[in-house]
């Protein structure tokens, strides 16, 4: 009968987001157990889900993406709910020098192996494959960091603070390497106008939107604390999270940059009325939300990592030099750093992660052409998944294990309740 | 440039996520100040907001359809947690009238006002408008209960224990009605068998499900609570959730009978290990997340409304009569309650909302065709809307102010922490 018109469209996405749940929490399980942070448990339990077939409408269901992709953006409200902007302006400097550093090495050295290994594709693809070496991803580092209980630490404030400025710096990188790919593709070059705009949005952005947030964060919040409706807190703190993310979106920087700006801006101080009258704070109140979400995002990156393109030797090769120069790259990071009670190579190390700012650019890449051919070829995209993959997966033991060698205790800060 | 490249496929959605979260904790405060339940708040914002034309892209938006399909399989596992097999089997008979009597009545009234009003359109019609009014809408419900803090009520009980035996009842009544009419359709008719198997799928998801519950649910959380990650108590507990609400709909029935059974056979004592050491239970931990997910489902049922259907006077009548036919049918309900101490009249009025179940049955209808034409044209549809809106609309109020006028104590029970 008809009985199949009654299948709520509903069914299969639950069915979905329930496996991602217990593949998630039986592969962070196994992580923790082997004394690692719960993240790479989650990660593999993606890969291994990825290249089983059984589970190919999970991966593709845009319910699993969707969630993932609210899951980072909670994620770095979250990280940046765990800092304020003062503490950040106090190592803003050790992370900017930090950003600029680890994006302009991996670039040329991105470059330089592109210009190596494959010098017939022309200096357009070098320079996009020394793009997609720029980013590091805060996803990964943040929650490794998250997981050691490790936020607060001075070198974790310079690692997201450097992330988070190159991820702008890297996002500048690209959207100036392809306006220039497309200017050439239609015959012309890109003017200093254009490339003058890009850079200006970005640090109009990220000035603007503090400059903002310092200001109106707590007026807005005196005033949502006169709501009597329940949940008040959550969806204000939530929204201003999604409205800055749509922001930074909109003036063409990724979106996680103004979900981390949100949660920089936002301090505990401005939603003390709600806290004062009994109510949980922001953060406890987004510990389940992220529990549940978060792990959406890594399975999802997991599962979209195609273990076949380790078969092909040429693809290896690329991949390998690429993933050497990608960490080698990081690690001119820890010499910006001069302040000597930092430990340095965690620093060059939590930079490491490309995450989902590499396959990002690498699927862009994929779209673009010069002269009818994509920038980026089917191959060069395995490489670059490849290096994203195993910079991703070594971050982790490795954060792990430096933060452990230097045992100095992690500083608390004045800023409420540690997770 | 290509800066559009850039832009985070998530850009729009997370605006139209922060205008519903913003919309909903508006509404709901007005209704707070007008001592009226939340949701009616939430409910008359998405009216206003699905009659702007500016608003339409945030209507038709498969995120804020999937974050609203989410939320009221939150909210029913959440209702279901509030209850256990034990407590719903002492009102089981009760429930179990009201619901016989909440289906039989309103399906012969709507049959017959079809019949009266419209009986150029023949009797399948006429039999499919009387399923639209059968099945309450737990959602509204249980909702107004849990604004009220009468969750742990018997009424609240009865009302809930019948609600989801009407949604069940409601569902096999639409399949055997759809069932006929396909059949029709195709010349012939349906057979005995058929009907008894689907009634025989209803019978047994509910008792296997909850006998399964029952014998499993203690195991698989005396296992989970050995997992040390982070989260597995939240995980787990939602994956039970998502499984059955899979299952429920994967026999055919609605998602909603599956999510609300799988709260039902969690009860806190399968938990304890996980409160004992320290974590939150799961209903303090579903808290944030029904309060953010939720208010999507009523917004967007809100915005569905087309407040042009009130413009036809014979769509305006047939609506007017469907109404009063569907409010005045489940007040038999309370007839079919004989223990005196209940409050019968708050029994009456909790059965009235159709919501989402109704909405569901009248696009059902649109699609199942006879003899060329569809058996719920669009003057019927608008009718249904506009009685599923108004049922939906006169509850709440009315609820809030019966449950205020039988002012017994609400019942304490013996199930932790009430909200």
């Amino acid at each position: 009968m008809n009985g199949a018109a009654h299948i709520d469209p509903i069914a299969a996405v639950v069915l979905h987001l329930a496996i991602v749940l217990v593949a998630a929490k039986l592969g962070g399980e196994l992580a923790v157990r082997l004394r690692q942070p719960a993240v790479l448990g989650e990660l593999s339990a993606g890969v291994v889900m990825g290249n089983i077939v059984w589970f190919d409408p999970v991966a593709a269901d845009p319910a699993v993406d969707l969630l993932a992709r609210l899951g980072v953006l909670i994620l770095l409200f979250e990280v940046g709910l765990e800092s304020t902007v003062k503490q950040m302006l106090q190592v803003g400097l050790a992370a900017l020098l930090v950003a600029v550093t680890g994006v302009v090495v991996p670039f040329a050295l991105g470059w330089g192996i592109g210009a190596l290994l494959v010098p017939e594709l022309g200096p357009y693809v070098h320079a996009f494959l020394g793009a997609t070496l720029c980013a590091t991803s805060v996803g990964i580092t943040a929650r490794v960091l998250k997981d050691l209980g490790a936020s607060q630490r001075d070198e974790a404030r310079i690692i997201l603070g450097a992330a988070v400025i190159d991820d702008v710096l890297g996002l500048v990188v690209l959207a100036v390497v392809s306006g220039a790919i497309v200017a050439a593709d239609q015959g012309s070059s890109l003017s200093v106008g254009e490339i003058g705009l890009i850079l200006g949005k970005a640090a109009g952005f990220l000035v603007g939107a503090l400059a903002l947030g310092v200001v109106l964060a707590p007026r807005l919040f005196r005033l949502a604390s006169r709501l009597r409706a329940r949940g008040v807190l959550l969806a204000v703190g939530v929204a201003i999270c999604f409205l800055f993310s749509w922001l930074s979106s909109a003036i063409g920087l990724a979106a996680i940059v103004g979900a981390f700006a949100a949660g920089l801006i936002l301090e505990d101080v401005h939603y003390r009325d709600f806290v004062d009258r009994g109510e949980h704070g922001l953060e406890d109140l987004l510990e389940p939300i992220s529990s549940l979400l978060v792990p959406f995002f890594f399975v999802l990156m997991g599962m979209r990592t195609d273990l076949r393109a380790f078969a092909d030797p040429e693809v290896l090769v690329l991949a390998g030099a690429l993933t050497v120069v990608a960490i080698a790259g990081k690690q001119a990071c820890s010499l910006a750093v001069w302040r000597r009670p930092i430990d340095r190579l965690s620093i060059g190390i939590g930079m490491i992660p490309r995450g989902e700012v590499g396959l990002i650019f690498a699927s862009i890449g994929a779209t673009l052409t010069l002269g009818g051919r994509p920038i980026i070829s089917p191959a060069l995209y395995s490489a670059v998944v490849v290096m994203v993959i195993v910079t991703t997966l070594v971050t982790p033991p490795a954060l792990t294990w430096s933060l452990a060698r230097s045992s100095r205790p992690a500083a608390q800060s004045s800023q409420g309740p540690s997770q």
